[in-house]
Protein backbone atom coordinates (compact mmCIF):
# COMPACT_ATOMS: atom_id res chain seq x y z
CA UNK A 1 0.00 0.00 0.00
CA UNK A 2 0.87 3.63 -0.36
CA UNK A 3 1.45 5.64 3.03
CA UNK A 4 0.76 9.27 2.94
CA UNK A 5 2.57 11.36 5.92
CA UNK A 6 3.89 14.60 6.95
CA UNK A 7 6.66 15.45 9.43
CA UNK A 8 6.84 18.22 11.53
CA UNK A 9 9.48 19.66 14.54
CA UNK A 10 8.06 19.68 17.70
CA UNK A 11 8.77 23.00 19.36
CA UNK A 12 7.60 22.24 23.19
CA UNK A 13 6.47 19.38 25.30
CA UNK A 14 2.75 20.89 25.32
CA UNK A 15 2.13 17.76 23.44
CA UNK A 16 2.20 15.67 26.41
CA UNK A 17 -1.25 16.85 28.15
CA UNK A 18 -2.93 15.73 25.32
CA UNK A 19 -1.04 12.29 24.86
CA UNK A 20 -3.55 9.37 24.82
CA UNK A 21 -1.24 6.56 24.27
CA UNK A 22 2.31 5.87 24.75
CA UNK A 23 5.12 2.67 24.24
CA UNK A 24 8.50 2.51 23.71
CA UNK A 25 9.68 1.63 20.14
CA UNK A 26 12.82 -0.43 19.00
CA UNK A 27 14.09 -0.24 15.42
CA UNK A 28 16.65 -1.32 13.89
CA UNK A 29 17.66 -1.24 9.39
CA UNK A 30 18.13 -4.48 7.28
CA UNK A 31 18.82 -1.80 4.80
CA UNK A 32 18.75 1.81 4.94
CA UNK A 33 18.84 2.39 1.10
CA UNK A 34 15.58 4.54 0.42
CA UNK A 35 14.94 2.56 -2.27
CA UNK A 36 13.84 -0.79 -0.38
CA UNK A 37 14.21 0.28 3.33
CA UNK A 38 13.25 -2.93 5.54
CA UNK A 39 12.90 -2.14 8.88
CA UNK A 40 12.75 -4.38 11.76
CA UNK A 41 10.51 -2.88 15.00
CA UNK A 42 9.76 -4.03 18.56
CA UNK A 43 6.87 -2.17 19.59
CA UNK A 44 5.49 -3.13 23.12
CA UNK A 45 5.58 -7.10 22.93
CA UNK A 46 5.03 -7.00 19.30
CA UNK A 47 7.26 -6.88 16.34
CA UNK A 48 7.18 -6.07 13.12
CA UNK A 49 9.43 -6.09 9.47
CA UNK A 50 8.85 -3.18 7.20
CA UNK A 51 9.47 -2.51 3.64
CA UNK A 52 9.64 0.68 2.47
CA UNK A 53 9.88 1.67 -1.18
CA UNK A 54 11.31 5.45 -2.62
CA UNK A 55 9.43 8.58 -1.78
CA UNK A 56 7.25 10.33 -3.99
CA UNK A 57 8.84 13.34 -5.90
CA UNK A 58 6.97 15.39 -3.32
CA UNK A 59 7.87 13.36 -0.11
CA UNK A 60 4.51 13.13 0.86
CA UNK A 61 3.67 9.04 0.03
CA UNK A 62 5.86 5.77 -0.20
CA UNK A 63 5.39 2.36 -1.01
CA UNK A 64 4.99 0.54 2.75
CA UNK A 65 4.77 -3.09 3.40
CA UNK A 66 4.20 -4.42 7.03
CA UNK A 67 3.89 -7.41 8.56
CA UNK A 68 3.87 -8.80 11.95
CA UNK A 69 6.21 -10.92 13.60
CA UNK A 70 7.13 -12.58 16.59
CA UNK A 71 8.80 -10.41 18.98
CA UNK A 72 11.85 -12.64 19.79
CA UNK A 73 12.64 -13.21 15.76
CA UNK A 74 12.13 -9.40 15.64
CA UNK A 75 14.67 -9.21 18.61
CA UNK A 76 16.65 -11.63 16.86
CA UNK A 77 16.68 -9.79 13.75
CA UNK A 78 17.87 -6.22 15.98
CA UNK A 79 21.13 -8.15 16.21
CA UNK A 80 21.70 -8.05 12.31
CA UNK A 81 20.99 -4.40 11.85
CA UNK A 82 23.33 -1.68 10.94
CA UNK A 83 24.35 0.84 13.08
CA UNK A 84 22.97 2.31 15.77
CA UNK A 85 19.33 0.94 16.71
CA UNK A 86 16.72 3.23 17.50
CA UNK A 87 15.10 4.01 20.65
CA UNK A 88 12.15 5.51 21.26
CA UNK A 89 8.73 6.66 22.85
CA UNK A 90 6.09 7.39 20.67
CA UNK A 91 2.61 9.27 21.89
CA UNK A 92 -0.48 9.15 20.42
CA UNK A 93 -1.59 12.54 20.58
CA UNK A 94 -5.20 13.41 19.10
CA UNK A 95 -5.97 17.13 17.78
CA UNK A 96 -8.86 17.76 15.31
CA UNK A 97 -9.25 15.05 13.01
CA UNK A 98 -6.22 13.51 13.19
CA UNK A 99 -4.20 11.90 15.86
CA UNK A 100 -0.35 13.08 15.63
CA UNK A 101 2.92 10.10 16.60
CA UNK A 102 5.01 12.37 18.61
CA UNK A 103 8.20 10.55 18.47
CA UNK A 104 10.93 11.33 21.91
CA UNK A 105 14.02 9.69 20.54
CA UNK A 106 16.45 8.50 23.51
CA UNK A 107 20.14 6.73 23.35
CA UNK A 108 22.08 8.04 20.62
CA UNK A 109 19.57 10.48 19.53
CA UNK A 110 18.09 11.92 22.79
CA UNK A 111 17.09 15.55 22.27
CA UNK A 112 15.15 15.08 18.71
CA UNK A 113 11.14 14.93 19.29
CA UNK A 114 9.14 14.49 15.35
CA UNK A 115 5.59 14.32 15.13
CA UNK A 116 3.83 12.49 12.22
CA UNK A 117 0.25 12.51 11.02
CA UNK A 118 -0.63 9.94 8.30
CA UNK A 119 -3.03 11.20 5.96
CA UNK A 120 -6.03 9.89 3.59
CA UNK A 121 -4.98 11.80 -0.05
CA UNK A 122 -1.90 14.23 -0.47
CA UNK A 123 -4.12 17.44 0.10
CA UNK A 124 -6.01 16.28 3.29
CA UNK A 125 -6.10 19.85 5.42
CA UNK A 126 -5.55 19.74 9.12
CA UNK A 127 -5.52 21.73 12.25
CA UNK A 128 -1.84 22.41 13.83
CA UNK A 129 -1.22 22.80 17.44
CA UNK A 130 0.01 25.29 18.68
CA UNK A 131 3.26 22.81 19.63
CA UNK A 132 3.72 22.18 16.27
CA UNK A 133 6.98 23.45 14.12
CA UNK A 134 8.51 23.72 10.92
CA UNK A 135 7.88 20.78 8.12
CA UNK A 136 10.59 18.60 7.48
CA UNK A 137 8.50 16.56 5.08
CA UNK A 138 10.61 14.80 2.73
CA UNK A 139 14.12 16.09 4.53
CA UNK A 140 15.94 12.85 4.95
CA UNK A 141 18.09 13.66 7.32
CA UNK A 142 14.70 12.93 9.74
CA UNK A 143 14.31 9.81 8.00
CA UNK A 144 14.56 7.02 10.76
CA UNK A 145 16.80 4.92 8.40
CA UNK A 146 19.38 7.90 8.28
CA UNK A 147 19.17 8.76 12.21
CA UNK A 148 20.12 4.75 12.49
CA UNK A 149 23.58 5.66 10.42
CA UNK A 150 24.08 9.50 11.64
CA UNK A 151 22.16 9.90 14.80
CA UNK A 152 21.19 12.84 16.23
CA UNK A 153 23.92 14.00 19.13
CA UNK A 154 26.74 13.77 16.08
CA UNK A 155 25.21 16.62 13.98
CA UNK A 156 26.92 19.79 14.17
CA UNK A 157 25.64 23.14 13.38
CA UNK B 1 17.70 -20.53 13.66
CA UNK B 2 20.84 -21.48 12.16
CA UNK B 3 21.29 -23.10 8.68
CA UNK B 4 23.90 -25.68 7.69
CA UNK B 5 24.16 -26.47 4.37
CA UNK B 6 27.03 -27.82 1.97
CA UNK B 7 26.93 -26.76 -2.01
CA UNK B 8 28.03 -28.25 -5.21
CA UNK B 9 28.56 -28.22 -8.63
CA UNK B 10 26.60 -30.41 -11.12
CA UNK B 11 28.09 -32.51 -13.30
CA UNK B 12 25.74 -34.12 -15.45
CA UNK B 13 21.67 -34.16 -15.55
CA UNK B 14 20.86 -37.50 -14.72
CA UNK B 15 19.98 -36.35 -10.83
CA UNK B 16 16.76 -35.67 -13.17
CA UNK B 17 15.81 -39.73 -13.05
CA UNK B 18 15.49 -39.27 -9.59
CA UNK B 19 13.73 -35.83 -8.95
CA UNK B 20 10.79 -36.60 -7.28
CA UNK B 21 9.38 -32.90 -7.28
CA UNK B 22 9.68 -29.90 -8.47
CA UNK B 23 8.53 -26.24 -8.74
CA UNK B 24 9.94 -23.02 -9.81
CA UNK B 25 11.37 -20.03 -7.78
CA UNK B 26 11.81 -16.75 -8.48
CA UNK B 27 14.06 -14.76 -5.94
CA UNK B 28 15.36 -11.22 -5.49
CA UNK B 29 17.31 -9.37 -2.93
CA UNK B 30 16.30 -6.18 -0.85
CA UNK B 31 19.86 -6.41 0.37
CA UNK B 32 22.33 -8.42 -0.73
CA UNK B 33 24.71 -7.55 1.88
CA UNK B 34 26.20 -11.20 3.21
CA UNK B 35 25.96 -9.54 6.97
CA UNK B 36 22.12 -8.95 6.35
CA UNK B 37 21.05 -10.36 2.99
CA UNK B 38 17.10 -9.88 2.89
CA UNK B 39 15.16 -12.37 0.10
CA UNK B 40 12.04 -12.36 -1.52
CA UNK B 41 10.68 -15.27 -3.25
CA UNK B 42 7.44 -16.91 -4.90
CA UNK B 43 8.06 -20.66 -4.85
CA UNK B 44 5.00 -22.30 -6.24
CA UNK B 45 1.77 -20.12 -5.15
CA UNK B 46 3.55 -19.28 -2.08
CA UNK B 47 5.70 -15.82 -0.83
CA UNK B 48 8.15 -15.82 1.73
CA UNK B 49 10.46 -13.04 3.39
CA UNK B 50 14.02 -14.43 4.26
CA UNK B 51 16.72 -12.95 6.17
CA UNK B 52 20.52 -14.45 6.38
CA UNK B 53 23.19 -13.25 8.63
CA UNK B 54 27.14 -13.86 8.02
CA UNK B 55 28.00 -17.17 7.39
CA UNK B 56 30.44 -19.04 9.97
CA UNK B 57 34.44 -19.25 9.00
CA UNK B 58 34.08 -22.66 7.85
CA UNK B 59 31.20 -21.40 5.40
CA UNK B 60 28.84 -24.30 6.31
CA UNK B 61 26.18 -22.42 8.76
CA UNK B 62 24.13 -19.56 8.99
CA UNK B 63 21.78 -17.85 10.74
CA UNK B 64 18.58 -17.74 8.35
CA UNK B 65 15.15 -16.74 9.54
CA UNK B 66 12.04 -17.23 7.12
CA UNK B 67 8.50 -16.20 7.31
CA UNK B 68 5.09 -16.79 4.78
CA UNK B 69 4.00 -13.86 3.82
CA UNK B 70 0.42 -13.48 1.01
CA UNK B 71 2.29 -13.74 -2.74
CA UNK B 72 0.77 -10.70 -4.08
CA UNK B 73 2.96 -8.94 -1.23
CA UNK B 74 5.81 -11.16 -2.42
CA UNK B 75 5.74 -9.99 -6.07
CA UNK B 76 4.86 -6.17 -5.34
CA UNK B 77 8.37 -6.52 -2.88
CA UNK B 78 10.06 -8.01 -5.96
CA UNK B 79 9.75 -5.13 -8.17
CA UNK B 80 11.63 -3.29 -5.45
CA UNK B 81 14.39 -5.75 -5.59
CA UNK B 82 17.80 -5.05 -6.75
CA UNK B 83 19.16 -5.55 -10.04
CA UNK B 84 18.37 -8.91 -11.93
CA UNK B 85 15.72 -11.04 -10.49
CA UNK B 86 16.27 -14.89 -10.22
CA UNK B 87 14.36 -17.57 -11.85
CA UNK B 88 15.06 -21.15 -11.41
CA UNK B 89 13.60 -24.19 -11.28
CA UNK B 90 14.25 -26.51 -8.40
CA UNK B 91 14.28 -29.96 -8.19
CA UNK B 92 14.23 -32.67 -4.96
CA UNK B 93 16.55 -35.37 -5.35
CA UNK B 94 16.28 -38.01 -2.15
CA UNK B 95 19.65 -40.16 -2.73
CA UNK B 96 20.52 -42.39 0.51
CA UNK B 97 19.64 -40.61 3.85
CA UNK B 98 19.48 -37.30 2.08
CA UNK B 99 17.60 -34.85 -0.64
CA UNK B 100 19.33 -32.69 -2.81
CA UNK B 101 17.89 -29.71 -4.06
CA UNK B 102 19.25 -29.14 -7.08
CA UNK B 103 18.52 -25.22 -8.79
CA UNK B 104 18.49 -25.12 -12.54
CA UNK B 105 18.83 -21.73 -13.02
CA UNK B 106 17.17 -19.98 -16.06
CA UNK B 107 17.23 -15.69 -17.51
CA UNK B 108 20.47 -13.90 -16.48
CA UNK B 109 21.74 -16.87 -14.88
CA UNK B 110 21.09 -19.46 -17.61
CA UNK B 111 23.43 -22.70 -17.69
CA UNK B 112 24.18 -22.44 -13.95
CA UNK B 113 23.17 -25.98 -11.89
CA UNK B 114 23.97 -26.08 -8.50
CA UNK B 115 22.96 -28.51 -5.75
CA UNK B 116 22.34 -28.12 -1.93
CA UNK B 117 22.28 -30.60 1.25
CA UNK B 118 20.86 -29.21 4.32
CA UNK B 119 22.17 -31.21 7.74
CA UNK B 120 21.53 -31.78 10.78
CA UNK B 121 25.04 -31.48 11.88
CA UNK B 122 28.51 -29.74 10.69
CA UNK B 123 29.86 -33.05 10.22
CA UNK B 124 27.39 -35.08 9.39
CA UNK B 125 28.47 -38.09 6.20
CA UNK B 126 26.11 -38.66 3.25
CA UNK B 127 26.77 -40.64 0.04
CA UNK B 128 27.64 -38.48 -2.94
CA UNK B 129 25.70 -39.75 -6.53
CA UNK B 130 28.03 -39.79 -9.77
CA UNK B 131 26.30 -36.32 -10.68
CA UNK B 132 27.65 -34.19 -7.89
CA UNK B 133 30.29 -32.01 -8.35
CA UNK B 134 33.27 -30.25 -7.03
CA UNK B 135 31.87 -28.84 -3.71
CA UNK B 136 31.19 -24.98 -3.87
CA UNK B 137 30.37 -24.14 -0.29
CA UNK B 138 31.57 -20.85 0.99
CA UNK B 139 32.40 -19.75 -2.54
CA UNK B 140 30.65 -16.36 -2.31
CA UNK B 141 30.25 -16.38 -6.24
CA UNK B 142 27.90 -18.87 -5.99
CA UNK B 143 25.47 -17.23 -3.31
CA UNK B 144 22.30 -16.27 -5.10
CA UNK B 145 22.20 -13.07 -3.37
CA UNK B 146 25.72 -12.43 -5.73
CA UNK B 147 24.54 -13.87 -8.68
CA UNK B 148 21.93 -11.28 -8.70
CA UNK B 149 23.98 -8.68 -9.12
CA UNK B 150 26.72 -10.06 -11.05
CA UNK B 151 24.91 -12.83 -13.09
CA UNK B 152 26.38 -16.11 -14.51
CA UNK B 153 25.98 -15.25 -17.85
CA UNK B 154 28.50 -12.07 -17.19
CA UNK B 155 30.86 -14.19 -15.90
CA UNK B 156 34.38 -14.50 -18.05
CA UNK B 157 36.71 -17.34 -17.44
Amino acid sequence: MLEIERKFAVKSTNFLANAKESYKITQGYLNTDKNRTVRVRTKGNKGFITVKGISSADGLSRFEWEKEIDIKDAEALLLLCEDFVIDKTRYLVPFGAVVFEVDVFDGANKGLIIAEVELQTTDQQFEKPDWLGDELTGDERFYNAYLSNVPFTSWND
